[in-house]
């Protein structure tokens, strides 16, 4: 990004280049189409309808989210094909999920055990609906899904209980946790995901939606024909995570946070964002990334920030050669974009001279 | 919290006792007041003009922020006497600095160095203002202030130069990388801005204000009489690191999270907040403060969430004793609260049978 380009800014802030989105989001379109399978991005990695609208405009069949109050907002904005990819617990949730569910075309939801599968349906009988279920099955992620155990009598549950139409399975494996190996990874989502289909199916008597894939495996997963979707999120921006991890090009980095140098000391720098603009999930110098930074910063690849404070972040430089000035502005790679674009309250978009303040409108909607 | 007061909340989110925000926010205002010290409390902690309002009327002279943004809102709900303790950079920020000067009674600018000194000041002369800056000093913070090698000459210019007028020093101390003892610390905050007071005293020919003092350090800063005002921010809820690392009292935690099991696991259970719900700046397991949990559970202080993807945490209990169900809502106490308020679009603020929704103004407020 050149100088005078970076000084239209007040920093810090996320700047998006759209032609590099256009191109990621074409990419993964493409692999999913070779191989007969759907697209449904998961739109947590920029919660912005202007981004949900490229997606479903190059072929995204709908959205996927992770709560109700951010999958409000993408129907807010028109989009009427929405998976919320996460068991609802609570009646105040079970109510939005009904109110949502009959103002769009189709909303499908998540269970993976019968303690929500119960209230959901009874909500949905109190509603006079039937609402669209999928199964989240655990295949290596060790957070939500059910385990094997538990699948059967959750199946058959679902099949029997008036409210709830059981349409698809799905799972996650993203990097949580680390993927030393993403072929072998997203071969393992195959194969687990191949005996959970073959369960249900057998219970149910018809074909249901098999829903996998992550940026990290998504192509390989598409590529496997085992799956009818995939709901990659990160692919739109990539980030830092993604390039060290899964060898995403640097050149396709469509999202870079813009920080000042606002103080020159002996041994560093400061830059006016800290753990309020770069997300910190990603541990430093820890199994499994072993990260030695909270940003890259890919036109001075020698400086580390690993120190934060909120609005302070400290950036030094592993040869001593920081050679930086009070106002000099970086472009910086966050660890993370998901949680960098929850932190800010705007992106701006680039396409060439035209930049479009684009309102993060998912932000924090956390319920 | 009772049961029925939690369901009447939809998870993850922030609930705030007025109770205690109010016994905390007397608590250290005794304190300035009874040691003749004025109290600016820094607002980037709540982010939210209800709150500010409420230190203001306990008697708090008004306020401190970090950014012109952050500034600018609570300007806009009626504060007229604003510290923004960061130094400002960039043609922008000096732009919204002029015209905030403007619009309120009192507007205290903050420089560490020449570099930001002379764009401030010329700034001022093109507006015909006169802009109130305090001098930043390093106390051991190891990030923004002035050394001593450049301080007497960044002295001098803003002495001389038309445009800028001194009215004091201020330093930072807080956790920032860990307190063994808090009061060595404040006595080594008093000692050294004795120091610098000196020589800025003797270069002006006056007594400037001394501003300083953290939630850590304030108490002890303030009864040296060395610094005539204080800007703790925490301390008006607290969190667990400051109950860890400062002895505050679990029963003065003024902000819990709320959060609802969704997904119980032979040796775990999932809670509807990840990453995008508890702040992950202060490390686990690492120096200085070899936390254990992201978050404390007052409840079941056995339980420890030590694995966070971006909506799913992971919890777990040191002695195998879960006990929970899906549908549970636990209270968790953040190891820093004010990370975790930036989260959050709103607040539940909690005044016996009384609950306000409030929305945090100030959130993502980062240039």
């Amino acid at each position: 990004m050149d100088k005078s380009l970076k000084e239209k800014f007040d920093t810090p802030c996320l700047v998006v280049d759209e032609e590099i989105v256009r191109e990621n989001i074409r990419e993964m379109q493409n692999e999913a189409d070779n191989n007969g399978c759907i697209l449904r991005p998961h739109i947590k990695t920029h919660k912005t309808p202007y981004l949900a609208k490229l997606q479903v405009g190059a072929g995204a069949c709908g959205i996927t989210s992770c709560k109700v109050s951010e999958a409000e907002v993408m129907a807010d904005n028109g989009f009427d094909d929405i998976f919320i990819a996460y068991p609802l617990v609570g009646a105040r949730k079970l109510e939005r999920a009904c109110a949502l569910s009959k103002r769009i075309k189709r909303l499908i939801l998540a269970i993976d055990n019968l303690a929500q599968a119960e209230p959901l349906a009874l909500a949905a009988q109190a509603h006079n609906q039937v609402l669209e279920v999928r199964i989240e099955v655990d295949c290596g992620g060790g957070r939500t899904g059910a385990e094997l155990k538990d699948f059967e009598p959750l199946v058959t549950f679902v099949e029997q209980v008036p409210g709830l139409k059981l349409t698809g399975l799905y799972t996650f494996r993203g990097l949580n946790g680390g993927i030393a190996d993403p072929e072998g990874s997203a071969q393992r989502e195959v194969d687990l995901m191949h005996q959970y289909a073959e369960i249900a199916e057998r219970i149910c008597g018809r074909k249901l939606e098999i829903s996998g894939g992550s940026t990290p495996t998504g192509r390989e997963v598409a590529r496997s024909h085992a799956f009818t979707e995939i709901r990659p999120g990160t692919y739109i921006f990539n980030d830092y995570m993604m390039h060290k991890e899964c060898g995403a090009p640097l050149d396709r980095m469509a999202a870079k946070l813009l920080v000042t140098v606002v103080s020159v000391h002996k041994d560093y720098v400061v830059v006016d964002g800290g753990c309020k603009t770069f997300p910190t999930d990603p541990l430093l110098g820890q199994p499994p990334y072993y990260f030695e930074s909270y940003a890259y910063f890919p036109e001075k690849p020698q400086l580390r920030l690993t120190k934060l404070t909120e609005e302070h972040g400290m950036v030094t430089a592993v040869d001593g050669n920081l050679d930086l000035k009070v106002g000099d502005i970086l472009e910086a790679i966050p660890l993370h974009i998901c949680p960098a674009v929850n932190l800010q309250n705007k992106l701006y978009i680039v396409d060439g001279e035209n930049i479009q303040e684009m309102a993060v409108a998912g932000r924090g909607m956390l319920q």
